[in-house]
């Protein structure tokens, strides 16, 4: 469900208020910059036109808005960086075109419909946070008909990729475990208090924290053993909340490009600048946070650590089906649930089991 | 304010609900032991008696208890950690004599009055969390007239100290602002956005970052340039739930051994175990959490970082006052006011300022 206001605010919002976060976003500049190349290079259809900025933190896009042309544009921010945004953007000679707004999307008004809606809304794994709710809640309300999304188009990943991290994580497990054999020792000599009776409570609490959580990376595309294949995409002009909030469900077909063994998917996504059908952009653009020779983007890859490893051969595919549901206590949090096989006519692949697992995005 | 019940489930129990963490504050044994000790040192006064914990956990203390003879214990936990508690007193062959409640204790009934009551509630700087109105709570609704709190007595203090982490935060804060300035130079490079405007705010939000926040830190004895000061001792059997939601303030003098410079104050507590009037304790047992050569507890010190340096000659002494407050959005939070000048012949003395020091308790 979602949650209480306050409880979002403390638990949510609070990270976004500092400058010191805006700054690790903005300085970002494969997102940021393609940001300012969508806008940039589309100048004609900003020209003259009124723009809606999703949580402006900085006032970033705003700024790129307004600097492209736009007639007007509205700012709007939750948090107290708002006050920073209303101060850059009058230090920048923009505050005649810009007007910030304090408060949730949800629940500030605008004087007037938009032509155009920007945000930078994408979490980790693009869902993670829930954010595009409120850019999908803005579009329904403010977006003219025929107005654009920027970005308008989202796709997510996956990949096979063969990474130390996996190994480690089975070795930090293990040593936790250990670590709890020689407490119920202590306890049972200190205290005469036998703890025996709740080994498998902890083996399964551990489990979870280490072998059941994605974690962030930065994949060198050296660690892929396969192309990726795109599992999921979303048209931000017709995509319904009801949808976004039911659980995804996609499958999935990787070809595997070398013999040996995979021990995590790498999970990523792009965006695509490329308009509305009626006001389509003049030069695409694309955001993707794909593994890069050159370093990753601040979004990282999700990584989906695979125990026991799998082993396949070149020409195998590895095929299942993946499932992304928001969390029940956290609707900005999700549980992802990956089931698959190895299909081919290897003997690996003959042999291979059907596999369920289960994964927190915290 | 107090936050709503779902907030303080989201951020301040939640963590309480792992083992692991459970584990943590087991495996202190100083802590445990000392516990331990409290009760077993004083099987008489525990023999018969109806004793209630505050906040269980996994049970250890409501163990501790019913192993010391007493008839019933309640042991009430907020977090689903009641239902290992349970378990582990099943395995431990106490169910009869220990009754486990989930449930807040604000929220919670219970069958009867009580003789004793037993809580593990100290956080950082001993006040943080604020968990103490809880047991305070409990003690106002169940406790028999002349019944004992265990433990009974807490103090509080401060030592001067000299440490490398003062300079290290002083380091990481000048390269905060580096990365600031070179940040803006790129933003208006690449965008052409202007963000001086920013610059202030910025080092002011980093400032309170890096210098305004007090530190976990394990102090070793010889750091300490003069002996600590108890600036502060509660009574728990007459502490009345207004005294200590109001904003503690306190005056104290730190004598100095040596003539050299301070950087730090170093805060601590300690908790005593002696019973209450009409049931002392047979064996008064302390448990203290000042710095110590083999190592702190879980806790370590608190440390409030002094910027500048303060200079000192062996005789003088520290003077001030010290406040610590509630913070407004989150009652379990605290800020610490530091105010001190240095008072005695020496030169430095005579040429002191008055100081005045805010602090963060995250
Ligand atoms: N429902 C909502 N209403 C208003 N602001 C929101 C919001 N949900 C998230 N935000 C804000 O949206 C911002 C997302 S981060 C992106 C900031 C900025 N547009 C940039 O590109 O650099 C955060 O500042 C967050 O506080
Ligand atoms: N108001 C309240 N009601 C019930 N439980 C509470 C509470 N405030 C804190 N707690 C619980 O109190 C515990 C404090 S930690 C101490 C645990 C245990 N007594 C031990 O000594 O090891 C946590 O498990 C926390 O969830």
């Amino acid at each position: 469900g979602q949650a209480p206001e306050k409880t979002d605010f403390a638990n949510y919002f609070c990270t976004y208020g500092y400058l010191y976060h805006q700054k690790d976003m903005l300085e970002d500049h494969k997102r940021t910059g393609a940001y300012y190349q969508a806008v940039m290079q589309n100048r004609r259809q900003f020209e003259g036109k009124v723009v809606l900025d999703v949580g402006t933190g900085s006032g970033i896009l705003a700024i790129f808005a307004a600097k492209a042309g736009a007639r007007k544009v509205y700012a709007v921010e939750a948090t107290s960086m708002a006050a920073f945004a209303a101060k850059l953007i009058e230090a920048n000679q923009l505050s005649d075109r810009i007007k910030v707004i304090q408060g949730t999307m949800e629940s500030v008004q605008l004087p007037e419909k938009v032509d155009i809606i920007i945000s930078e809304w994408m979490g980790y794994f693009l869902l993670r946070e829930s954010m595009l709710d409120s850019v999908l809640f803005a579009r329904d309300r403010f977006l003219k008909p025929g107005g654009a999304m920027y970005p308008s188009h989202a796709r997510l990943y996956l990949a096979p990729i063969r990474t130390q991290a996996t190994q480690q994580r089975l070795h930090d497990f293990q040593g936790a475990m250990q670590g709890w054999s020689a407490f119920v020792h202590e306890m049972d000599s200190y205290y005469g208090v036998d703890m025996h009776c709740l080994n498998d409570a902890f083996h399964q609490e551990q489990r979870g924290y280490y072998l059941s959580t994605s974690a962030w990376a930065d994949v060198h595309p050296s660690q892929m053993q396969g192309p990726p294949t795109c599992f999921k995409s979303y048209d931000l002009h017709t995509l319904t909340m009801e949808e976004l909030a039911a659980p995804l469900k996609a499958s999935f077909r990787l070809d595997l490009m070398d013999s040996g063994s995979i021990n995590s998917f790498a999970g990523f996504f792009d965006v695509q600048f490329r308009g509305s059908q009626q006001n389509p952009a003049d030069f695409d653009v694309l955001l993707s946070t794909a593994p890069d020779p050159t370093g990753c983007t601040h979004w990282g890859q999700q990584t989906f650590p695979l125990h026991p490893t799998v082993e396949c051969t070149r020409g195998d595919q590895v095929v299942g089906d993946i499932t992304v549901v928001r969390r029940k206590d956290n609707h900005r949090l999700m549980e992802v649930h990956i089931r698959h096989t190895v299909e081919g006519a290897s003997l690996v692949a003959l042999q291979s089991p059907q596999r369920d697992s289960h994964y927190h995005i915290e």
